[in-house]
C-alpha cells in the first residue's frame, strides 16, 4: 500500500488516503518520496480548474527521494540511487517527438498527478521519466526544479538564448526568481519586469541586474527594442503588444505562464520586427539532466519554505495566499 | 525631370506628375523603369489606410529595369545592368540589424515609395538596396518577386524550413501563389487551404500537393497535427486557434499578412506543444538576391497580368476588384 495525501473533490482539504499501486510494471521504479514541492498546478487540478480532475487525486509532481523498487527490466536506475520525478512519469516512447528527445511534448505522456503523484510516501513512474540527481545537489530545495526550473530553463535550450542577448523576465514568482537566477548564469543582462520597490529588490538579489516598474507604461515605452528574449510567467493578462514593442528586431516573447484570456496581439507587432511569440511546457528528461548539471554548477537553487507533509493543507493555504517566497517545498518526517 | 503618376490625395485617380529629383547622390543610381508591379500596399499607401502618406505620392515598389546613371561612389553597379528596387530605397547601414545582413529589418530604412516608387520612366535607390538581375530571368515577370516575392521566401530561409517539413499556405493570391511555387521548389510537401473548388485547382496547378476547405471546421480538425509550417498571407481574421491546432509539435504559424484586428491567440495554445507564431516584412538585398537564383534554378515566375503603365488607373481597379490572377505588372511603353 502507498500511503498518501489526496483530495476527494474540489477544493476540499487533503485527507490521508491509501491506495493499492499493483505489482510494480517491467519499466517502472518506485521512489521513496523525502521531498515533494507544491505547485500551483497542483492547486489547479486539486481545484479541477481545468476540467479534467479525477477524485480521489493524489497530486505532487515536485518529486525528490531514493529509488526503493526497480521492474524486471530496468537498467537505469538501481535501489537507493537519488532521484527526481516532474510532471511527467511516462511517455509513449514512440512518437516523433519521442524519438527525437522532446519527450515532453509527447500528446499521450502521462501527467504523474494524474495516475498518483508525489503528496506520498511513494510514487511510481517508468525509469525514462526519472532523472537521477547529481551528488552534489540539495535535495530538500532540488524537488521545484522538476516543474517551475525546467519550464523556465527549457526555453533557453530549445530557442538558443545566447551569453550576449539582452533578457527581461515577467513575473518574479515561484518560476521567475529561478528565470533570473539561471539567465545571470547563462551569461545574459537580466532584467526584471516588476510591480513594487520591494519587489524590485529581491529581483536585483535574485540575479536580476536591472528592473522595470511593469505598471509604468513610460518605464515600459523607455524600454523600447532593448531586449532580444522576454519570458512571461505571470497567469494574468498584460498589455502584450507593449511588450513587444521593447524586443529588438528578432526578438522573442516567451509564455510559460498561461493566461486563459487571448494574447490580444496585432500582427503588425510581429511583422515589422521580425518578432516571435512562443510557448511551452516543461522539458525532457535529458534537458532536465543538463539543468540539473548546470544548477550544480553555478549553485542555483530555487528559495524554497519547507513545511512538514503533515502539514500540506496548511502549506496549501500559504501558497494560495500569494506569500510563498519563492517555492514550497514538504518534508516527509 | 522623371515623368511620373501621382497620387494627389486619398483615393483619387493618379495623374501625370514630373519632378526634379535633384543631383545623383554619390551612392545613388538611377534605374530606367521598364516594368512595375503594382501591390495591395501600393494601394493601401495611394488611400491613406495606414495614416502616414505624404502627396503628391508615386507609389510602385517592385521595379525591374535598367541602370540608367550612377553616383560618383557606386561600385557595385554599372549603366545598363538589369537590376530591380523593391520595398526599401535605402538603409542607414550603421544599426546592429543593417550590420548583420538584416536591412529590411532597419528602423530607419527608407520605403521606396516614401520617396518616389516606380510609377515612372525612372527611380531612384542606394545601390545597396538595388539588386542585379540574372541573366536568365523573365524581366516582365519578375517585378512581383521584389516585394510578394521576397515576402514569402525570406521565411523560408530566416526559420530554416527544411525539404522535410509539411507546410501549409493561407489566402491564394498575389502572394499566396507565389509561396506556393517556392515550397514546391523547396522540396516541401505543400497544403494550400482553399475556400473553392475553383481555388482548390489552381492551387494545385501551381505547385500545391493536397488542398483543405478553409470553411470547413470539420476539414481543418482532421488535419490536427499536421504541419510543421503554415504562412499567412490573408489580411482577414480567422480563427487561428484552429489553425494552430493543425501544426505539429513545434510548428510555426507566420504571418506575412497584416489584419489589423488582434489575433485572439490562446497561450494554452502555444504552451502545450511549443508551438511559435512570428511574423516579418519583405527581405534583405542579400536574401533578394539568393531568391532571384532560386527562382531561376527552378523556373519560378509570378502569374502576372500586363498593364500598359498609361493604363494605371484601370490596372488598380483590376486589383481593387479582386479578380487579379495573381499580380499586376505595368509595362512601360
Amino acid at each position: 500500500m502507498i500511503n498518501a495525501f489526496a483530495a476527494l473533490e474540489p477544493k476540499g482539504q487533503l485527507t490521508e488516503y491509501s491506495y493499492d499501486p499493483g505489482q510494480l510494471k517491467t519499466h517502472e521504479v518506485e521512489i521513496e518520496v523525502e521531498y515533494c514541492g507544491l505547485c500551483h498546478s497542483d492547486l489547479s487540478m486539486i481545484n479541477n480548474e481545468w476540467g479534467f480532475s479525477q477524485y480521489p487525486l493524489v497530486a505532487g509532481h515536485e518529486v525528490v527521494g531514493r529509488i526503493s523498487a526497480v521492474g524486471e527490466h530496468v537498467k537505469s536506475l538501481a535501489v537507493g540511487d537519488p532521484v527526481g520525478l516532474g510532471w511527467h512519469s511516462d511517455y509513449c516512447n514512440t512518437c516523433h517527438s519521442c524519438r527525437t528527445g522532446d519527450e515532453n511534448l509527447c500528446q499521450q505522456a502521462t501527467p504523474t498527478i494524474m495516475s498518483h503523484g508525489g503528496f506520498a510516501d511513494k510514487v511510481r513512474a517508468n525509469e525514462h521519466a526519472v532523472v537521477k540527481l547529481p551528488a552534489q545537489i540539495n535535495m530538500e530545495s532540488a524537488g521545484p526544479l522538476f516543474c517551475g526550473g525546467i519550464t523556465v530553463f527549457n526555453p533557453l535550450v530549445q530557442f538558443d538564448v545566447k551569453p550576449t542577448d539582452k533578457v527581461a523576465v515577467v513575473g518574479i514568482g515561484g518560476l521567475g526568481h529561478i528565470a533570473l537566477k539561471f539567465l545571470n548564469a547563462w551569461g545574459c543582462e537580466v532584467t526584471a519586469f516588476t510591480s513594487s520597490e520591494q519587489k524590485a529588490k529581491e529581483a536585483i538579489s535574485l540575479g536580476a541586474h536591472h528592473t522595470l516598474n511593469s505598471k509604468s507604461q513610460g518605464d515600459i515605452e523607455a524600454a523600447a527594442n532593448r531586449f532580444d528574449f522576454i519570458i512571461s510567467t505571470v497567469n494574468v493578462k498584460l498589455d502584450w503588444n507593449l511588450y513587444l514593442s521593447t524586443l529588438k528586431p528578432k526578438g522573442r516573447l516567451h509564455f510559460v505562464g498561461a493566461t486563459l484570456e487571448p494574447l490580444d496581439i496585432g500582427a503588425f507587432s510581429l511583422i515589422g520586427g521580425q518578432k516571435q511569440i512562443s510557448g511551452s511546457p516543461v522539458g525532457s528528461p535529458a534537458t532536465i539532466a543538463q539543468m540539473l548539471e548546470f544548477a550544480v554548477q553555478h549553485n542555483i537553487e530555487p528559495q524554497v519554505e519547507t513545511f512538514d507533509m503533515k502539514d500540506i493543507n496548511k502549506a496549501i493555504e500559504h501558497l494560495e495566499s500569494g506569500k510563498a517566497r519563492y517555492r514550497v517545498v514538504l518534508k516527509r518526517s
